[in-house]
C-alpha cells in the first residue's frame, strides 16, 4: 500500500506543512467526536452510497469534503468491542470487553482502564457525554466515573433493547423479566449518581437522537466562549435496528425505515456541525465522525429487513469479514488538516494516543497500548500512516489478522443455511483444516478466494504479528472475555 | 428516483440554463467515444476503488470530474449486446445481436441497420473507428461499411481469442482449426476492404491499447484544425481477459496484472485526453467514456484470476444482474455539460439519440427506438432523465426488467457449483417458480431479499413494459438470435 500512495499523499504533506507552522492555535482544540452506530462503508454519499441507495446524507458528505475522509478506517467487529478500543486505545480484550455486552453478560469497563476522557481530563478540558454508552453498567464503569464531567443522558445497553418490551407483552413473558426492558439516564455531575430519565421503549427510540442532538447543541451553545476546551463525545443511535425514527423523518428515503434513520443520523449531524459553525468555533474545533462497525443487514427482527451495506466488502456487524471492520470514518479540523482522502489504514484505537499527542497528554505506560499515534500523518509531517497491521478478536478468540492488503483468518465465517439465511453477527464461525485462510482485500473485496497457496509466506509475518501481541498478553495477561456459548 | 433526486439536480439545472444559452458554437463538436471492455462499477477511482483497490485511475477520474459521471448508466450484459445498442440505439435483440458472437455464431450486424457513425455521416462529420469491434465479420458489418470513414486497425472478435493458439498447441488441436486464431486488420477508406496486419496472439495483446491510443493521438493531430467536426470511436480492449499488459505497466498495479490492466486502460485514456488538450480542441470536443458491461469475476482461463469488481452491485458479464449491466459512464462537454455527479437513470441505447439531436441529425423513423434523447437532461434544460425503465435480454430471452429501483426477472440467476464455483458469463439461468423475482436495487443493492409479496403492484408496470415492447415486436419481428444452448 505504500508505494503507490506515496505520491497521493505527498502532494497533501507538502501542502500542509506549510499550513502547520504558519498557524498557531490561542487554545487547545475542541473536540466533538461523533460515533455513528452500524454505519456501513456503503450506506453513505461521500463512501459511493447516499442518493444511489435513495437516501442523500449531504451534511456527513460535505464533513467529509471538508476534512480527511478516511477508506482505510478500521474497527473491531461490534458495538462494545469497537467502544472500548476507542476509548481504551487498546484492543477490547484486553479490557475484557471483545464480546458484545447484553443483559446477563458480565462485561464491563473496568475502574483502572486509563480512557479517552480522562486523557482530556488531565489537560484541563470539559468533558461530556451524551447517548449510548454500552461499555457496561457497573458503577466504575458509567461514563461520568470514567472521565466524563457529566452524561447528559444516555442508555448503558444497546438499542434492539427497545424491542424487548413489545416482544415480552406479545409472547406473555413472566413479568419478572420486565426489569430488563432498558432505561433512559442521566448523571450531571463527575462521580455522581445516575438517574432514570424515562424508559427506553420503542415510542421514545424515535426521539432519542433528537435529543442528544438537542443536548448537544446546547452544550456547545453554552460552552463556546468559556476559555476551558471542551471535548464532546456524541453516541448516536443509528441506524442501529430498530430504526423508526422521528416524525419529520418518517419517508424521508425511498428505501424505508433504515434510510429514513441514515437521513436522520445525516441531519442530526448537520444540526450538531451548524452549531458549531454559529457559535465561530468552527475553526477551533477538531470534528471526528466515525461509525463503530460495519453494517446489519441481516435482520433478527419480525418487522425490520436491515438495508446497510458494507459497499464492495463481504461481511457485516458481528463477523470477523472486512465488511465488519472497514467503515466509514473522517476528521475535520480546518487549517490543520488538509481536506482530501486517504486510504493509509488508520484504526479506532488510534484516535487515544493521536489526540493525546495533540492537547500535549501522556498515555499510558504500564500497559500494552494498541492504538498507534497517527498525528505526524495527520498533520502533513509524515506521508504515511504508522499502522501496517490489526488483529481482530471476538471473545477471546483471535480471528483476523490484517497485515497491509492481506486478510488471514484462524477461523471461517459463513452465514447459517438450513434456516433463513443470516450472517454476521447471526452468522458461524467455524473451525478451518488447519491452515489459515489468506485473502488479497485489494485485489479481491469480497473474499471470494482464498490465495494461500502462493502466499504461504505471509504465515510468516502472520505469526510474528501473533507472536507480538501474545508477549503482551504473557506479561499482561487478559481479564476473561464474556461467555454466551462455550459451556 | 425522481422525487429526491430533484434538488440535487435542480442545482445543475439554474446553473447551466444560463450556460447553455450564453454559449454558441463556431461549428459543431468533435466527438470522442471510447468504450472499455468489462470495466467494473467498482474499478475505477472515481467510483470508489482505484487506489483502495490498488489500482489507481488518475485520468480516468480527472476526465470524471470534469465531466458529469453517471452513476446510474445501464448497458446490456455483454460485448457485443451493448456494443449493437450502442451503435444502432435499440435493444441488441432487434438486430439480432443479443448474444456474444464467437467464432461460429451466425450472428451479424445487418446492413439495414443506421449506426451511430451513418448519423454522424448524415451531417457531414468525419469519421473513424479503432481498436474492437465485435459486431460482426461478415462484409456489410465491418466498420468501413458501416459509417465510418476509415477503421484504423482492430479486430472483429474478442480478445480471449488470443488464448486460442496457445491452447490449440498445448491440447495438440487438430491443425484446420488454427484458421480461428484471430487477425488484426484495418480498412483505410469507407466501403474498401480490410486488409490484414498481423496476428492477434498474445504477444501482440499487450500492445495493442498503446497502438490505438497512438492511432488515435495521430488522428486528433491530424484533424484538430479542420472545418469539418470529426467523430472517433475508440474501442479499447482492457480490461478484457487475458490481461497482460504493455511492459511498462508491468507490476504498476498491486493486485497483478488486472490492474496493471486497468492502469494501462487509464494511462492510455490520458493520453488522448492530452492529445485533446495538446491540440487545443477539448473545449470543443465531446469526451464519453463508458464500459459496456459489468466485471469478470469469474476466471475461465487456468492462468489468470479476474479481479474485476462490480463494487455494491451483484453480478458479472454475462448474467442479468445489476453487476453485470450498471457500470461506469461519463461525458464531457467544457462549458455545456456541467461537472456533477448524477443517478439520473441512462442507458447505452440513448447515445445514438442523444448525440443526433446535439448534431442536429434524424434518427431512423421506420423501426423501434429503444435509444431516448437526454440531450435536454444533460444539458442542463430539465432537471430529470427521461428514462425509467430498461429491458435486459440474453439470445431470445427477456431475462431482467428494470423499474424505477426495481428489478424484476422472469428468470434465476446464480453461480454454478459441484465444479468450480463460477458465475456470470459462465454461470446458470434457471426458471423461476413461476413469478417473476423482484429486487429493490437502492434497499438491497446485492439482490439477497426478493421482495415481491409486499411489491406484488409491480406486476402491472412489469408487464406493460413488457407489452409495450412486445408491440413493437409485432410490427417489426426480430431476427432470431444466434443459438449455442438450444437444440
Amino acid at each position: 500500500m505504500r508505494t503507490n500512495a506515496m505520491k497521493f499523499v505527498f502532494a497533501l504533506f507538502i501542502g500542509l506543512s506549510a499550513m502547520g507552522s504558519a498557524l498557531a492555535q490561542s487554545k487547545q482544540p475542541n473536540v466533538v467526536l461523533m460515533l455513528a452506530d452500524n454505519l456501513g462503508y456503503g450506506d453513505v454519499g461521500a463512501y459511493g452510497a447516499g442518493e444511489i441507495r435513495g437516501m442523500p446524507t449531504p451534511h456527513i458528505d460535505q464533513l467529509a469534503a471538508e476534512g480527511l475522509r478516511l477508506t482505510q478506517f478500521l474497527v473491531e467487529p461490534g458495538c462494545t468491542p469497537s467502544r472500548a478500543g476507542l476509548m481504551t486505545g487498546r484492543y477490547s480484550i484486553r479490557s475484557g470487553l471483545s464480546k458484545i455486552i447484553l443483559r446477563g453478560t458480565t462485561n464491563t469497563l473496568k475502574a483502572e482502564e486509563v480512557t479517552l476522557a480522562e486523557v482530556f481530563k488531565s489537560r484541563g478540558y470539559r468533558t461530556a457525554y451524551m447517548g449510548k454508552w454500552h461499555l457496561g453498567s457497573d458503577e466504575e464503569s458509567q461514563p461520568q466515573n470514567q472521565g466524563f464531567d457529566e452524561w447528559r443522558f444516555g442508555f448503558f445497553g444497546t438499542t434492539e433493547a427497545t424491542l424487548y418490551g413489545e416482544s415480552m407483552a406479545r409472547t406473555k413473558a413472566p413479568e419478572k423479566w420486565q426489569a430488563l426492558i432498558p432505561q433512559i439516564i442521566e448523571a450531571d455531575h463527575a462521580g455522581g449518581p445516575v438517574k432514570p430519565v424515562r424508559a427506553y421503549d420503542l415510542e421514545y427510540r424515535r426521539f432519542v437522537d433528537r435529543d442528544i442532538a438537542n443536548a448537544a447543541v446546547n452544550y456547545i451553545n453554552t460552552h463556546a466562549g468559556s476559555d476551558t476546551p471542551f471535548f464532546l463525545f456524541l453516541g448516536w443511535t443509528r441506524p442501529h435496528y430498530p430504526n423508526d425514527s422521528a416524525p419529520e423523518y418518517h419517508g424521508k428515503s425511498r428505501i424505508g425505515s433504515y434510510g429514513d434513520s441514515v437521513m436522520e443520523l445525516d441531519g442530526r449531524t448537520g444540526e450538531v456541525l451548524a452549531a458549531l459553525s454559529e457559535a465561530g468555533i468552527e475553526d477551533d474545533t477538531i470534528v471526528i465522525f466515525l461509525s463503530d462497525n460495519g453494517p446489519t443487514k441481516t435482520s433478527g427482527t419480525v418487522s425490520e429487513i436491515n438495508n446497510g451495506s458494507a459497499g464492495p466488502w463481504r461481511g457485516e456487524l458481528g463477523d470477523g469479514l472486512e465488511g465488519s471492520i472497514r467503515t466509514i470514518g473522517m476528521i475535520r479540523w480546518p487549517g490543520r488538516i488538509a481536506p482530501g482522502v486517504t486510504n493509509e489504514m488508520i484504526s479506532i484505537h488510534d484516535f487515544l494516543p493521536t489526540l493525546a499527542n495533540i492537547i500535549g497528554a501522556d498515555t499510558p505506560s504500564n500497559r500494552p497500548m494498541d492504538g498507534i499515534d497517527q498525528s505526524a500523518f495527520l498533520l502533513g509531517q509524515q506521508p504515511n500512516s504508522n499502522r501496517e497491521h490489526l488483529l481482530t478478536f471476538i471473545g477471546d478468540r483471535l480471528v483476523a489478522v490484517r497485515y497491509r492488503q492481506w486478510r488471514m483468518y484462524p477461523v471461517s465465517f459463513s452465514s447459517t443455511d438450513g434456516t433463513a439465511t443470516t450472517g454476521g453477527y447471526l452468522g458461524r464461525m467455524g473451525e478451518t483444516a488447519g491452515l489459515p485462510e489468506i485473502y488479497n482485500i485489494e485485489a479481491d473485496p469480497r473474499e471470494e478466494r482464498n490465495v494461500g497457496a502462493e502466499n504461504g509466506w505471509l504465515v510468516v509475518p502472520y505469526l510474528q504479528l501473533i507472536g507480538e501481541y501474545m508477549a503482551t498478553v504473557q506479561d499482561h495477561p487478559n481479564p476473561k472475555a464474556a461467555n454466551l456459548t462455550d459451556f
